[in-house]
């Protein structure tokens, strides 16, 4: 009973035909999620760029874009690799030549352990994070002394999911994971999602600083019990300037600058007042009906966009004034702002997207733009859950 | 430039390997989505059980379900056919050999009409819905005089998305169906999502009533006019019994009965005060982090479920009074309800879902149980966009 896939391969689908063609990102079918490419490059550029001027590593986060190609060009900008959130994004990556893949998450049933080991036989500079005693010991009971798999240990600095609360039990469990000969202690990794988002760039910082000050003495406590953490990896987005000046990481685990979002949009990422990275990522939705005043109806709905992070944002093919709201699972609507506003049956509007990461994991595939040109289709590789 | 499939075929990823084995449905890496194979028959009987005693038509919505399996079973339990809301999952309907698919969307750009032409030259009793005159006109000049295209006039009934308002346009536009050689005026499409979900029986009923009124006086003026709808397709899961009893559908295109989710649970379907079908429908969830006082840290987030209508609900697996909440893209969280309650690292929870049909669409395949063994893997085979 080998279950059929009878989905057909991204090539024989429809888009796949129209790349190359001049005008064919008019022409796709949607909903489609679209990708330009010139501002994807130079959010890509920007950071690396930025981590090279900062003397830090960046090793950007792949639970973002799940994309072979995209950590790919992010390694050739000069990043040390890539985080990722599952254990089967870390396979995709592993398989696709990434090198220095983070998996930034624990690691505990039996079977999930045994293919992080098989993984890390074939993998250069994988690494996992532990934040428990007895999974130290099991990970260490499944690795092999000749291949140690490299450990970090998870530091709980806001988030409230992951991670050792207690700074004697952090050194505790960094001296356990040294202990062991398949294990290698490489040192520590601390998160903190719960400040990404926030706008202001001062607010931001002074959320933060308390579990900052605790990170640090986390790792003055580890080079006193001679565990000094070879690596700090943490940071993001929202954090990453900030995290800069604080000078406590090695590494930064940004995702979401390569596409943006609204979210991230309403940030100010630098202090600087404005973005510092532009919006290559937008849901493209085509009006299949007009037959209400004062409003069209789209193809795009709550398969299409993630929610709970507000509405899309309108970036192009609408008349001025113009909000998209969510229909249901099938629909978006498009409300105009004037009474002589119109927008045909078959048009196509293209959305900046709520949230990023769980708007990228809905769809199968990038269709890369430049200009009105399809230039390549890109799997989202890491979608999905195994 | 073909992109390439790096993903795992579903018979080469862990799970498969887990079919049949007694115990396996407590090994499954996870995120999972769970499908209770009794549950589910029963569900699935007990709706056409219903629709046959009703003496209506059932059309089972498969925009819930993405899977061929799935309805094919429901067509050998009696099924006319399936619905489907995107033309990507009635290509792979068409495909997996279900008779009688009626595209429950406009399909208005020409590259589609095109596939929608091509698909109907294949398929059995394909039906689409229109709501606009140079959308009938845009399939009339596409479609084969030798092989006519069944089209269904969409009737606004509440939804504010699809559909001819007025009950004159709706006459007028079916006449232009009938006039066309290429096309066959088959009926009329109502779907009114906006009370299924309405929880009380009576209330749901009173909301619906002024436009199922509107309906019955579009047949009728159809009726009037030499153009008797044959088909009289609508309602859900939430209204089919409320439907039945108005007695202007031929048929019901209820999709969620088959699953179920929160939403549904709280609703009284048959106005007997109480739930009619099973829970059939589950994520499978493991604990990934102990270190918090007072909570677990689970690896299922915001793309394991869809959001927007509440938080999961623990099924089995936690201690009584355990809830389940949120906690970013990746992670949940399970709130204990007493000190001296635990969780241990490792173990696995299951939860019912907020609301099925955007949740389906996150996963490529249901992993179908019966008691504690993995039996089979189905596809979620018309999941994504193209």
């Amino acid at each position: 009973m080998t279950p059929i896939d009878r989905r057909p391969p991204l090539g024989d689908r429809p888009n796949a035909h129209l790349i190359g063609l001049p005008g064919s990102r008019n022409r796709l079918a949607t909903p489609a999620m679209i990708l330009d490419l010139d501002v994807f490059e130079l959010n890509v550029d920007t950071m690396a760029d930025w981590a090279r001027r900062s003397g830090l590593g960046l090793r950007p986060h792949a639970k973002t874009h799940k994309s072979v190609e995209i950590a790919r060009r992010q390694v050739a900008a000069g990043a040390l690799g890539n985080c990722c959130a599952t254990l089967s994004e870390a396979e995709v990556l592993v398989a696709g030549g990434i090198p220095g893949v983070l998996l930034s998450s624990t690691i505990v049933t039996p079977d999930k352990i045994a293919r992080l080991v098989a993984l890390n036989a074939r993998a250069e500079g994988l690494m996992v994070i532990v934040d428990d005693a007895d999974n130290v010991d099991a990970l260490a009971a499944a690795a092999a002394a000749d291949r140690p798999l490299q450990v970090l240990v998870d530091i709980e600095v806001g988030c409230g999911r992951t991670g050792v609360v207690g700074l004697d039990d952090a050194v505790a469990l960094a001296r356990r994971v040294a202990s062991c000969r398949s294990l290698r202690f490489a040192g520590v990794q601390a998160y903190d999602g719960s400040v990404q988002a926030i706008a202001d760039y001062g607010e931001r910082g002074r959320k933060a600083d308390e579990r900052m000050a605790h990170l640090k003495a986390v790792c003055a406590a580890l080079a006193a019990a001679g565990l000094a953490p070879g690596i700090v990896s943490g940071g993001g987005t929202g954090s990453h300037d900030l995290d800069r000046a604080r000078g406590v990481f090695t590494e930064i685990q940004a995702g979401s600058y390569v596409v943006m979002d609204r979210i991230y949009n309403a940030c100010d990422l630098r202090g600087e007042g404005q973005g510092t990275f532009g919006t290559s990522l937008f849901v493209r939705a085509t009006v299949i009906s007009t037959s209400h005043a004062g409003f069209v109806t789209t193809d795009a709905g709550l398969k299409a966009f993630a929610t709970g992070s507000g509405d899309p944002v309108i970036a192009s093919g609408a008349p001025p004034g113009a909000t998209y709201t969510f229909m249901g699972d099938e629909h978006g609507r498009i409300t105009l702002a004037k009474e002589s506003d119109a927008l045909a049956l078959g048009a196509s509007v293209e959305c900046i997207v709520p949230h990023c990461d769980p708007t990228i994991s809905l769809y199968d595939a990038y269709h890369v733009v430049q200009g009105d040109t399809l230039v390549d289709i890109w799997p989202v590789d890491g979608r999905g859950h195994w």
